[in-house]
């Protein structure tokens, strides 16, 4: 076992890196035996790349949301498992066991189904590849977690595909939190249904919701669409309905950590809102998700456990005091939208309309 | 006139006072000529008062929102004209005539409705006292600035009587912005009802909206419950409708800077997103407002301006960066809530609500 160390002392002993040459905005690219990652803690104000080369940074980076949206966080944690087997392979002192580096990887976001399908898929390689040489054990997760991240971003490019054919030329779109490249292997799901729009020559305009308290609209959303070319205006989370009032919001779209088996969707707090907002204002209100998101074991959202994260994040956003010290706070890192309020769920496949009838949803399951 | 001044200099040269003594929290008090203010703009990290003892720092301090809050605004705005009347009393060679300060404070809230109100109240007790000696009109309008204070705290010890009968023994109770002592002459309006009903033994649960751009919900309103013995809980705005379905909440309620005639009311953005998500879970939203904040010049809601703020407020919260520098925003500083969606609308005089009809408004404003 790795020695007892501070939370995030091994991610922050990674490289600084320059970023790595890339056609479209990526997460994250496996480069020369490492996972080299934007860390997404420094935006918007610094564009900086960490070079993660063990699983335990891979961990931490999951951890402290330097990697963060769930297709990333899984196709990241499938790269940490093959670090991991490459360590052993290297019989690298701090190397630990495969078992070990999957649990680790288990522990960092408890919400992430796509982190537990990742790591389910590299066990199962594992498992298949039982018994051979090291060193070959890790050159097939590497190629494992390549494919596992070339899927994903497969994906992206189906739910653009599919999604971008709810839009229209001038649509004005509310989006909350940060569904883009970033937040995936590929383009993105929700912001990519818009970047797969304007590709068909539709202009799109994008109201980004701030997001608070992780900022991810107003750190990664607001910064990736000025750097991939989407029209963007930023609003605080507070500003959404009034939007819908005043602005010609003519749509929304939001991506989804879980979907239960009846549609309701799991996705950052705020999200629920959002779509009452929607519902009250007769504008449709999309979800977009790889299907790998769909929880059938969960019969509605009220069995989707809802992480709850430190108040800091309330209280003291970026390390400046909003709020006096001691106050209590409640801070759901995730909402329930019900199904009732979604117009239509995009995966790759197609879209899961109301009334959301599980065979539409078995097949567009059915891998 | 003055010098050319950077906008806050005057302010930023005030001296700071020690904390006064008082019976219950103010946001001013008029001491040894001076106006000692508490600076909203250091809350929640200091507790610090200033000592304004001109008018150009009392319309520096509303305009930065050192002082903020509709009625706090037209009581120091009219302390702001009895200190122009002292200056010029006292031969003061940056003093202003007084029709230059009525205008200079009417500048600094486009807004506010109070502020005109104290404005022109003010300008009409100079009027009345037109051609006497210049200290004794300053004596007059030092009276007149304490008796329009005197009025204010009385109409929210009154407000707070007629409210706190809508509220029960247990009520969990959601609120956005700041409506407390601090943003008045008295207890405050919206959270002063929640004061009178704890003070007549119900027990009430706060849940407070942090109420993005400003964080005054984070900043004040969760430092005035701490500080003042209410119970409460701070959650950013995004989670006002989560909040509405797992919390509990039985009620919530909003200050207003502006009713029209219909009951529209505009108030704090967030405000109108806070009253769609009590709509859909049938949870009663109430309005908190004297009745000098009616406004029968407008018809409806969609004739209230509103004012658009700095996106600096939005990008860099104080002073932390949130999101791209050269992001476009959209920063309205209100919302407006169609009466709709409005159970009642307490003012001093007891409470308008549907049908809203003119006869029982007209009633409420007769003075």
């Amino acid at each position: 076992m790795l020695p007892r160390m501070s939370r995030t002392e091994v991610l922050d002993s990674c490289r600084i890196v320059p970023a790595p040459a890339l056609e479209d905005l990526r997460a994250f690219v496996f480069d020369a035996g490492a996972l080299v990652t934007l860390d997404q803690r420094a935006l918007p104000d610094t564009e900086r790349w960490l070079q993660l080369s063990n699983m335990e940074a891979v961990a931490q980076a999951i951890e402290t949301l330097a990697v963060r949206g769930a297709p990333a966080i899984g196709g990241a944690a499938a790269w940490g498992v093959a670090l991991a087997a490459r360590a052993l392979a290297n019989q690298d002192p701090l190397a630990v066991d495969l078992d070990d580096a999957i649990a680790r990887l288990r522990r960092t976001r408890p919400t992430s189904v796509n982190l537990f399908f990742a790591l389910d898929h590299m066990a199962d390689v594992i498992a298949a590849n039982a018994g051979g040489d090291a060193a070959a054990l890790a050159d097939t997760l590497e190629s494992a977690a390549q494919e596992f991240c070339d899927a994903d971003a497969k994906d992206c490019e189906a739910i653009g595909r599919e999604g971008q054919a709810l839009f229209e030329d001038g649509d004005v779109v509310l989006t909350i939190c940060h569904t883009g490249a970033l937040a995936t292997c590929g383009q993105g799901t929700a912001l990519g249904v818009l970047k797969s729009a304007q590709r068909e020559g539709k202009r799109i305009r994008v109201i980004a919701l701030e997001t608070r308290p992780l900022l991810q609209g107003a750190r990664l959303t607001a910064w990736e669409c000025l750097k991939t070319g989407l029209d963007v205006r930023l609003v605080t989370d507070g500003m959404a309905a009034f939007a819908l009032a005043r602005l010609g919001v003519t749509k929304a779209i939001a991506g989804a950590d879980r979907v239960a088996g009846n549609g309701d969707s799991a996705n950052k707090i705020g999200t629920y809102g959002l779509a009452v907002a929607c519902a009250h204002h007769n504008v449709p209100f999309y979800i977009a998700a790889p299907s790998s998101t769909f929880d059938v074991t969960l019969a509605t959202g009220a069995e989707i456990p809802i992480e709850e994260r430190a108040p800091s994040e309330i209280t003291t956003p970026r390390g400046t005091a909003f709020a006096p010290a001691n106050v209590a706070v409640w801070n759901p890192a995730f909402d329930v939208t019900p199904a009732a309020l979604i117009a239509g769920i995009v995966c790759e496949r197609g879209v899961w309309a109301p009334p959301f009838d599980v065979a539409t949803r078995n097949r567009l399951m059915a891998g």
